[in-house]
């Protein structure tokens, strides 16, 4: 390519997988809808697009996390590398062997910049040409973004939605082949709000073992569950599979932002260490950024000092909202929810276009929303499912009804008169 | 490789560009070098070999800065993506603007975790099969890692000590061929100390230009300058050559763990733009980790509010621990300094181990020297200079004297009886 008159930059090629990552983005189609946005409109945009529940005040952090970071800021003691005892991955791995038949210790976590990093790391740590892995469809973008930036294959495995979303474990055995590395499992679901029990986690546990792949557990929505189903960690079955799960602060404690997360070796029988994957995790560890050292300075605190009633007036919001978003959706003709969302912050739902006059697909149909009712949602496409719709309910109540009246009259204004 | 009683699991070949990265890192010298530390020993350990001012007390940065963190953290504001307009890219535009002939804009800037995380970012954007990259040596191992993980072939030009470690411009054009996609310039420089002029960065550019190639000049250390030599960003000569600056506020304000870093594009003639690296740098930044919300909500107030005073104490001082270590340096019979330093936290010295009685090399230096001395100093052989020694003098006076006296009595009972 020749730029500056002609003359030849020779970086003028930059690494095309960064490209093909970019494709598997979320945020590539949300700037894609608020392009299409009346910002002259009179009305204030009400997102059920991407889950931030921290923009409504209900959903407000425990101040004791907040005063655990500003003490840690004002000590002094966090400017550099957290002094020894590592007192921070200790504090994760006591959180999550609370739920564990086993206990973890801080050799095995590795800390990471929110559930984001955990993913960058696990896939530059297992991606490589000819190596295959598994992925939920729908899924979370990112997986795969890093899987394809790793220029591995990604093999994608279906969540049956009239079986409540539940793995085609069945399909899976087909899918890998002697280069599958991994199978990533999310549980709480994002996109679709279930929660695999215990019974489903263990065959999908002996399938990896009989196909001798590790399993992935993205468990960054872990305890926000509301339904019949309670949340059982992966790393329950880790003595039938290697497990490594992934989780953060950013969802249970509602800090976003905030950029501390981990990788959890949940693996009892050492497989990890023997086949040398937990050097490389350190390997890789060591050559990247890690949170903030007063985040750091601030985990065991917030861990320990955050009190149940936090805990359950969030789970008991998300319930009410769910019950909220379930209830709407069922009262609009052309949208369709399968499985009554009971963790997460997330439903997915069936768009029938055939019912509408003048909408094409779900993309049409987010980017008309946008522009004529100032609420935004996400187009299935952007988790590999045309015309099926991403909606989250973890915003406060009066504006999730809101925005979801705003929803049943755009359907009702652009309902095909035959349908 | 068979594990778990013979079971074969395919994940047990993680990708090997992981260990080929990891070997270029100082931290695996420093794990070394601790496991040689006699922990019983009565002497607390002083650390010479990695620049981390903020375990003195007189290095503690401002209290504006902490001030601007805490007060975020508590002003709920920043839980997650901080709200438009975005002030805090803007901020680092107006800082970066000051030292600059035009006007950076918030486009122009990409927050990261860190600088760390700056040279992932840029690395993963131009690494790929058959690109190379120049680097200079000795220089920063995480240039080489991270390059080495995305694939590149690393190309090293010399940094010559005779002429103040100035770059061997001349070698660079056969260094380059058509596959050579950038340069990377270190000033100030770590790990010799010394600074650049405004002649010697604009021969460099010429060099960058005629050869095609883009600039990234890792300004980590900037501003960090007390010898005849001001700082002079390279994104002066950006009309010359496309740059990109990486830099952090972890060094001019000593607070390393508090992970807020930029690439900042300094390139008035659009070039990247045009060759579509923005686009790539943009969809990467997308997919990965960007700085904990309220560090980005503090910027501003840190950028604004930080006194001269600060700056100029921070500097003094670091003049001061220059003169100390050059001073002690000149007073060991087998080690010398070929230039004074005059910028960043390090200065380069060449260990002469002919005049040592039973020490092979500068690995063994260090290992022998931390059994003995309780000091550690880092081996050349990290930075690609093998039996030289990298010192750090960024810390409090009477601890860095007391650790040069231990080198200098360590160094005389070593001493060749011959020498």
């Amino acid at each position: 390519m020749d730029g500056d008159g002609g003359k030849r930059w020779r970086f003028a090629n930059p690494n095309p997988a960064v490209a093909a990552a970019g494709e598997r983005s979320i945020q590539r189609y949300l700037v894609q809808l608020h392009a299409c946005l009346d910002e002259h409109g009179p009305r204030p945009i009400i997102p059920l697009s991407h889950g931030d529940p921290s923009s409504s005040a209900c959903f407000r952090t425990t101040p004791e996390a907040e005063e655990a970071v500003a003490a840690a800021v004002r000590s002094g003691e966090y400017w550099a590398t957290p002094p020894p005892p590592p007192a921070s991955p200790l504090a994760v791995a006591e959180y999550l062997s609370g739920d564990l038949p086993y206990e973890l210790c801080t050799d095995d976590i590795f800390l990471t910049s929110g559930c984001t990093q955990a993913i960058e790391i696990v896939m530059s740590v297992f991606g490589q040409p000819g190596a295959n892995i598994l992925l939920p469809k729908p899924g979370y973008p990112k997986h795969e973004a890093h899987a394809v930036f790793h220029r591995m294959e990604v093999r994608f495995y279906d969540l049956v939605p009239e079986r409540g979303w539940e793995v085609d474990v069945e399909s899976i055995e087909a899918l890998a082949d002697d280069n599958t590395v991994a199978i990533v499992i999310t549980n709480p679901n994002n996109p679709c709000g279930n929660v695999y029990t215990y019974e489903h986690l263990s065959k999908i546990a002996d399938t990896a073992s009989k196909l001798g792949v590790l399993v992935i557990a993205d468990e960054v929505y872990g305890h926000l569950v509301y339904g019949s189903n309670p949340f059982v960690p992966m790393g329950l079955f880790g003595e039938t599979a290697p497990v490594l799960t992934l989780g953060a602060i950013s969802k249970r404690w509602i800090v976003p932002g905030w950029r501390f997360g981990w990788i959890a070796i949940c693996d009892p029988k050492g497989i990890l260490k023997e086949t040398k994957v937990v050097d490389s995790l350190r390997s890789f560890r060591n050559l990247t950024t890690d949170p903030a050292t007063f985040i750091q300075g601030a985990i065991p605190h917030i861990m320990k000092n955050t009190n149940d009633e936090f805990f359950s007036k969030t789970v008991e919001l998300l319930k009410e909202t769910a019950e909220i978003c379930y209830g709407e959706i069922m009262e609009i003709k052309c949208i369709t929810c399968p499985h009554k969302p009971e963790g997460s912050f997330f439903m997915m739902v069936k768009l029938d276009v055939s019912q509408l006059l003048d909408i094409c697909d779900d993309v049409d149909f987010c980017s008309k929303l946008v522009k004529e009712e100032s609420v935004v949602l996400l187009p299935g496409r952007a988790l590999g499912m045309e015309n099926w719709l991403r909606i989250t309910f973890a915003l406060d109540p009066p504006r999730l009804k809101l925005g979801l009246e705003r929803v049943k009259s755009f359907c009702q204004r652009h309902q095909s008169p035959s349908s």
